[in-house]
């Protein structure tokens, strides 16, 4: 019986060593399961049928909060920037537990999104019940269909991942991010982009699998550099803008898995203090893919190198600078800033499982923690 | 002319070993300067010269933004829920770096305020110009007169600390987080709370020297825990509503002085990562006094608790649950939550300064910072 029990769990993880890396590889896929049949590159809109008939009223929120735990409060960040980058309307991400705690200042106007992938989470619940009890409009992004998130929000759309077995989230984030960035689009529309900026920001998305596939095949470049790092014991995880909260997912991931303590940064932060931290002892892992603040992570990087500090850089295909400073380079495709968090938190989600396996830790169910926190 | 040198230090230090023992020690006295024809609690009301003019504009702000930088941002972190508990006004903190670089959403309607010790941190005065352009009204909070962004914002409150010579700030920290307090309530006074509740808050805020100068007593009992925990290389701090940004604050107190590796999570996420990394060697600091979410807190201590963590908990004067579960217990006279973030900041920065100097390291000039950052 244990054998025919190993061998279906075996078949179950179509051939990978463990489920987080089978679900790591399978986000080409799910990204196209995630856009099938609502990203519309062609006539130049999404359809998002969960929130189809609340889309006025969303358009019009005076204010939209987003509430979240964990992986899933990262991807509330990114959500953050996609919706005032593309649709102009201010939004706020808390902390679900911080949210339900506070009295906070919620009112029939604003929107209430919370994200989670199992749809239990219960801090996440919490600040959702809070949210309707103030008489706002709740809207859930979660994965699992029929969940009591998905049951108790007025409207919202599914991730459509699939099963996520490994307690590291990896395809269930960049497919948050997905609905995210269709969102903003869906908000925008007829308001704050225009047909042709809706088109080639469609066009940008629906090029993500591709990149993403492409991302995977340095998965053999990515085990060498985790060979070289696994025994350190901090990390420290800088990016910016949009990078900025792939930062915090990159040093989660690696936390939750190989119990070394990664932190994330907003990188012009580091000098308000992490700074002091760095030596050759604390490997810096920087996002510094070619945007707007582009010179000033190169800067980042000089100062971390000065220190001694060995960098790990996530750069632009093309480029010949980061190299120059970098210990080590993985290049990614070039795509717009908006695209990049999809892009940017796979090689660190492999970074993780090859590290935490190189040590031998068990990567599908890391110590202490539990799926899906459906206690408080 | 060296042996004048070093008896002038001396006499700055005021017999004390470092410059940030002495700051630390000035913040009873520091307290009352900055209330000082401020705060009159019997007339029920707080006179701040330097915003009166702008108080109205103030009052009807659609959205407030602080941004801010490190300690700065902590203290903003704070006002966030001083000001929207108060005053009901929906408050967003950014860091000044990220929010500068964004197209943020900000508009006549608004308003920014930027907070900073020196005056000149370059990142929020960028912050600073870039709300300006888009029209923001903006008002400062910092520390030395006639800085920059003193000169550049259109009204301010000056914290009137004094020198702050240490490159960890603390007095600072205190003082910006009185004047948000006295911020909150003069944007409340006549909308939001009672003539009442405004005497009973001025009042709670007028006993915090003296609640401080008692915290300053327990400086052996907390020198005898740094020494406890000197070798660690890792710290973890949790804390949940006003005291979660003093987790921070706390954590950054240690990296900056100590170079340990220490991190701030609001205490409910630890259940979504950072348990991972609990075992024996990862000491954890709780801020668990009396408040809503006291009952939550102390099953995160027995979480930490079973999985070996060692728990250092700042606790309430009187409490004997917290003594059960902890392994040191540090006790704060009572107060409102408003009020905690101002009393448990002290033992944590007394905590990094012992931690620091048994360790050797140079408290007052850690490696890699400086004062105040004043380049990109």
């Amino acid at each position: 019986i244990t054998e025919l029990d190993f061998s279906l769990e075996k078949i179950e993880k179509g051939g990978y060593e463990h489920f987080m890396l089978k679900e790591i590889f399978e986000q080409p896929d799910v990204m196209h399961d995630v856009m099938r049949g609502r990203v519309r590159t062609e006539e130049g809109r999404v359809v998002l049928g969960g929130i189809e008939d609340y889309l006025d009223r969303l358009k019009q929120a005076r204010r939209i909060v987003i509430c979240a735990c964990g992986t899933s409060w990262h991807a509330g960040l990114i959500g953050e920037y996609l919706i005032e980058d593309f649709a102009r309307i201010p939004v706020e991400v808390d902390y679900a537990s911080e949210f339900r705690y506070r009295n906070p200042i919620i009112g029939p106007d604003d929107v209430v999104i919370v994200i989670s992938q199992s749809g239990e989470t219960a801090d996440t619940l919490a600040a959702l019940r809070a949210a309707k009890e103030k008489g706002a409009m709740v809207m859930g992004i979660c994965n699992v269909v029929g969940s009591t998130i998905a049951r108790e929000t007025m409207c919202g759309i599914y991730t459509h991942a699939g099963p996520e077995v490994g307690v590291a989230s990896t395809k269930a984030f960049t497919a948050q991010v997905i609905v995210l960035y269709m969102l903003a689009l869906a908000l925008s529309k007829g308001r704050t982009i225009s047909h042709d900026e809706m088109r080639l920001s469609l066009k940008e998305l629906s090029k993500v699998p591709e990149h993403a596939a492409k991302i995977l095949e340095l998965d053999s470049q990515i085990q060498q550099i985790a060979d070289d790092y696994k025994d350190a014991r901090n990390f420290l995880y800088l990016g910016r803008g949009y990078n900025f909260p792939v930062a915090l997912e990159g040093a989660l991931k690696l936390k939750e898995i190989s119990y070394i303590h990664a932190e994330g940064y907003p990188a012009a932060e580091m000098k308000h203090g992490p700074i002091a931290l760095i030596d050759e002892d604390m490997p810096v892992v920087v996002i510094a893919t070619r945007d707007s603040s582009y010179q000033k992570i190169l800067s980042n990087i000089e100062e971390v190198r000065s220190r001694k500090g060995r960098v790990i850089a996530i750069a632009s295909e093309g480029d010949t600078e980061v190299a120059r400073l970098a210990e080590h380079v993985i290049y990614i495709p070039q795509a717009s800033a908006q695209i990049m968090p999809l892009l940017t938190v796979i090689p660190l989600q492999l970074l993780s499982y090859h590290i935490a396996t190189l040590r031998g830790c068990n990567v599908d169910r890391p110590r202490n923690l539990a799926k899906s926190v459906t206690v408080e």
